[in-house]
């Protein structure tokens, strides 16, 4: 049932998306669907191995994979990434001046680390990945009455609270808010970081915009009107293009109705 | 389930506060969101490291980084600043006037405030990073009958109650309490300070004006109506000249009959 | 879940707020969201610090801020200010007689005064803060076999059951009793003496009055019809100098039918 309402949940925002195409409500809606799946994946995955070495490779992969799979999706399903890709390749990417191609790259990768960033950032705030992680490498002699020559696979004990040993069951809670002390400190300081980068980043774009407030409102409707009329136009085109192929092949093109009178009016204007 | 419940929660708000564009229930808005996340956080992620040094920059980092956030969202999503920032670019900072310029400032800093001391006041009244970053600062000999020659280490221990040593456990209640009073204090005062700040500017505001109270109503509604007079006129205008230019590359244009209604129309009388 | 209920619940609040303009909804709204908010307070934030000294100060800025805040906010959203200021500024204030210049600002004052006292009326009546506040100032010499020669420490330890001494503990019950019946008795005398008050101030306004009941009935209607009359009149005039303002900038303007023909209507007529 959770599963059900979670898909229901999601679902209304991409079909919000879909229907507005405002930036910040699209960097919103991100952020949010990846609050909500990070939180479905630490009620049914998160489980750490509590053994030296795998520990790391575990904490870093549950950390890491989705933040990658986050960042590509979010490459591949910007449209600028293919216009980029498609001008270099047709036009040689020299042609492109060094501020326009950093403008772009530097617009979609933006764009790309909106999700990875927050499931990073939410991971920290809830300390587990990074108490599986790194409680092997916590050093035993910072700790008080500490009984000394333990080893590391000891150490990699502590973020399973059953597997350690009796004698060392005193020093869990300890280990344990030092190492989630510092995860969430990370992650602070990682959203501190980010505000402040995309606020600076703000600032400059519009400091070194030739438009003012009002033009760049005017300017982004005009791209937004020309984009859908191209797209329109180009598809009516097509059409009128294959009626005409189809016809010289049969000696006539069988229409309906509406595509008739469609390409009636467009060719006699053409 | 919580979780879900907070995000549609938060959603609400966001789709109301892009319909009504009236500025008291942004702020209320502002307001009510920042409860709400104060609320998800408090659930998920606040837990004391119970350890010198730590403490401090814990309880600093959990009220100060999130209202460093907010803030710099409030600036940034605020048009006052961009139309500032243009302005200046474009005709030079020197021709607005100091208190021009002052009052601009002010309006935008003012907004931008609201949600990062909502923030604080809300962290403050519920006291747990207070008690947490300052425990170590209570001077034991002000507490009666306490064991003289106790270190840092351990008066940082006393947010933890699992922590704190047997033979003190007695002095819990009372530094807990002190400090919660200390931090409730502080932010009723800093909620009294805010509400009179807020008066005296209002009333400053209202005194220096040179319009009366209907004449900055009418001129309210005018400014409204003319934003979305212009607005509306800029996007036909934006359209008409996308369909121009498209019209130049393929021949012709597939608009459908609203679109050809409206384009007709406006391009007679312009 | 609760704090989302709370949210929502203050929403529905806010918007009622918003479509009905009429003054004893306004009124009872305000009593009502202060109600919900004392008890929010309550629920998660009111704790006695039981130290003396930190008492009396604790209790009072628990009780008086709100109250302020309330107050505040209660005069800065009645618009009779404002016109009183604008007033005042115009034409100096002396043009005002003495009872008209008492009436307004009385009825501004008895206005905002309804939060601020709702607040103060059911904290005394829950009697929380009172005994907190108050606990020290009792007299142990009229408690019957007191053990005399307690500081006033002692007795402010009365509000946390916890804290007391387990030779006193056989008095926490009566004076907590005592502390209550004063604060409740006070709370009770409060609203008769508001009640009281109210009648008499809504006598004299009528007494003194030149009209009679029918008078101010017919005169009451006739202000709020002006009221009404002079906005609708103000918008559309508004809209007018915005749309020619418009006109002159793009050549034309994108006007819907409806606001078109409300336009030429009163264009003609102007």
């Amino acid at each position: 049932m959770a599963a059900a309402a979670l898909v229901t949940e999601n679902f209304k925002f991409v079909s919000l998306f879909f229907k507005s195409k405002d930036v910040m409500i699209f960097n919103g809606l991100i952020a949010l669907g990846t609050v909500a799946s990070q939180t479905a994946y630490n009620v049914f995955a998160f489980d750490c191995p509590c053994s030296s070495g795998r520990n790391y490779l575990y904490g870093l992969a549950a950390i890491g994979v989705p933040a990658l799979a986050f960042f590509l999706i979010g490459i591949m399903l910007n449209n600028s990434t293919w216009d980029l890709v498609s001008e270099c390749r047709l036009r040689k990417c020299w042609k492109l001046s060094g501020a326009t191609a950093f403008a772009l790259v530097g617009t979609i990768i933006g764009r790309a680390v909106v999700a990875p960033l927050t499931w990073v950032v939410i991971s920290l705030l809830q300390g587990q990945a990074y108490t599986c992680a790194l409680s092997e490498f916590v050093d035993p002699s910072t700790l008080e009455d500490f009984p000394s020559g333990q080893e590391l696979e000891v150490m990699a004990k502590f973020p399973c609270q059953g597997s350690v040993p009796m004698e060392l069951q005193g020093f869990w809670a300890e280990i344990e808010r030092r190492l989630k002390y510092e995860s969430q400190l990370i992650g602070w300081l990682l959203v501190a970081g980010m505000s402040l980068m995309v606020f600076l980043m703000l600032c400059m774009k519009r400091c070194y915009s030739p438009l003012g407030y009002q033009q760049e409102d005017y300017w982004s409707q005009y791209r937004s009107n020309e984009k859908i009329l191209f797209q329109r136009t180009a598809t009516v085109h097509a059409r009128l293009l294959a009626a005409e192929n189809i016809k010289s092949f049969f000696g006539f093109v069988a229409l309906d109705k509406e595509e008739r009178e469609q390409l009636a009016e467009h060719q006699s204007a053409s």
